[in-house]
């Protein structure tokens, strides 16, 4: 078959590596029809994810078909559509036993990270019970690819480690993908604000279609000003850092209201620093989380009864034989104006 | 009337004032009979807060009885034993009714900080009704006295916000009085292990008198070591950062494990690293808290029911006329082995 795979550092590269096959009686193999690209596989091949060793097949987002199951597996049988999940569960571990699959000690983030990924025309995937959805066969998959990821990661680790609430306002710091989907389902619970914090006018017109009540263009001391202003100087109840960086995650916590929530989505590559001798009295939260997943049936849910648009995040599609354009313009998102790029398997395209 | 009077930065001063009068409707005039000393006053002392006038009283703990109230005031009469907050709320502005007291646009911390305090004969209490609350006239005053901010600050910003649960792991950095009152009212909840981390041995030594399970006399990175073994290599599930300075805070954030929480009682005066490259995914909670007051009458009820030993933070007695030696000693904690220094009017000693 063929697989993307990161060599080390630099462009990754399409080639045969052979069909992966059941190895442990909880294992699926699953026949990919739909992936994409995260942010974080361009992280790992610019050498930021050290534990990714080279010769692994990327990704960690993608819908297919049921291929093969091992003994132990009793939910899933060839022939099933499935979502798969980015974080595999073993759901036995302590973590797993309190929901938070994220730090699973059999699992976790290890999709195309430590075990090869869903970049590739057929993938292995370990604890299938656990880390595989029923979807219908007839949903629209470009919505279903957006559930392996994105739209869990916004909605938990976003929405609601930021408690968004009815009548709260809430700033989004970061329109890419990320923050788009904590755009859409921070709907869910009606704030009387969601103002969406960025510098590309593209991706801020793109936020007010998707339902931002305001915008603000600018990332520096002008936005801590702007979102003063919309706020009544109080700032926000729920401010979700959607970038990774250490400017904008500062800018959270400039602009969060007292009483309110700064929760981390960004992925960083460095410290911050935290202005304890304003915050300590500010009666304020503080969340990190990498995405557990455990809103994955509930978001599914949310997006076959037509709720939120998630197709709408793809802004380009690709055919699998042509992933290497799809980095290209994932990659270069500021000129091309990508989204999400969803790339399909070459017969269904 | 004497007054215990900050008068810049530097000594304070003793001497005479007019006795408060009542002023606005919902006023209440207490006689104090007991009060004592917070780290807060000597930060005042040393120019640290500069919202505080030259010319105020210091003081924000006391425990007294009414000699006046306000036409407004409709739950206190004078002869009344009364418990002074540190925390004044008018109950009526939108942070009140949130139960944020400590932001009260009407209130919050303002003894001894914007108003005259209770370091003085007689003290002017706003929102009489709902800053003050009725203790038994025969209770034992050194007991109150801690629940006017000790103790309601250790329990709502360190164990309320550090989610201690039965079972799981907790520790406390710094045995100063606020992380010895954390320590006493963590145990509300049967954690399995309390650890308190501090330099100084008398202070561990008392700690475990009050229940630490264990102690760690360190806070660098011996204690991140030390706290690790104790706990499997993971962490503890809830960090109390009790001192307020950058390193015993980073120490909170190195020691916490995947799920846990970094409860913020210190008062900073600068800024922290805050090691996001680690804790994007660390799935933690920080949070941050000026005491609230909210638990002051489930802690009193605990302390009247001999729950906890709030008297045991009083480790010197002075009389009021004494005060500025009541200062040195508190001033010189680590030779004078000071916790809580107790005042009393002159005519109880």
């Amino acid at each position: 078959m063929r697989a993307l795979v990161y060599e080390g550092p630099g462009q990754p590269v399409l080639r045969d590596k052979p069909v992966p096959q059941v190895q442990a009686p909880t294992d699926a193999v699953v026949r990919i029809t739909r992936t994409t690209i995260c942010g974080t596989d361009l992280h790992i091949l610019k050498g930021d994810v050290p534990t990714c060793l080279p010769g692994t097949t990327l990704g960690h987002e993608g819908v297919g078909v049921i291929e093969a199951v091992g003994a132990a597996v009793c939910g899933f049988a060839p022939g099933d559509a499935v979502l798969i999940s980015c974080i595999t569960s073993c759901a036995r571990c302590e973590y797993c036993r309190r929901g938070m699959y994220s730090h699973c000690a059999n699992g976790g983030w290890i999709l195309g990270h430590k075990i090869d990924g869903t970049q590739a025309e057929y993938v292995r995937i370990p604890h299938a019970d656990t880390s595989l959805y029923h979807v219908p066969a007839n949903a629209e998959e470009a919505a279903l690819v957006m559930l392996s990821d994105i739209l869990p990661t916004g909605f938990e680790c976003g929405v609601l480690n930021g408690k968004v609430a009815p009548g709260s306002s809430v700033a989004i710091v970061g329109a890419g993908p990320v923050g788009l989907a904590a755009l859409m389902t921070a709907q869910f619970y009606s704030p009387a604000q969601i103002i969406m914090v960025d510098i590309d006018p593209h991706r801020l017109e793109l936020s007010r279609r998707f339902g931002a009540s305001h915008t603000v263009r600018a990332v520096d001391r002008a936005a801590v000003k702007a979102v003063l202003e919309l706020t009544g100087g109080v700032g926000v109840d729920t401010a979700i850092e959607a970038v990774g960086v250490p400017a904008t995650f500062e800018l959270c916590a400039d602009i969060v209201a007292p009483g309110g929530t700064v929760a981390n989505v960004g992925v960083h590559g460095c410290k911050a620093d935290l202005h304890l001798e304003r915050l300590w009295s500010h009666n304020i939260t503080i969340t990190t989380r990498l995405v557990d997943t455990a809103a994955t049936p509930q978001l599914l849910r949310a997006v076959l009864a037509g709720r939120i648009d998630a197709a709408g995040l793809v802004s380009h599609r690709f055919r699998f034989s042509d992933i290497l354009q799809a980095y290209s313009c994932f990659g270069e998102a500021a000129a091309s104006g990508a989204l999400k790029v969803l790339i399909s398997a070459d017969h269904l395209t």
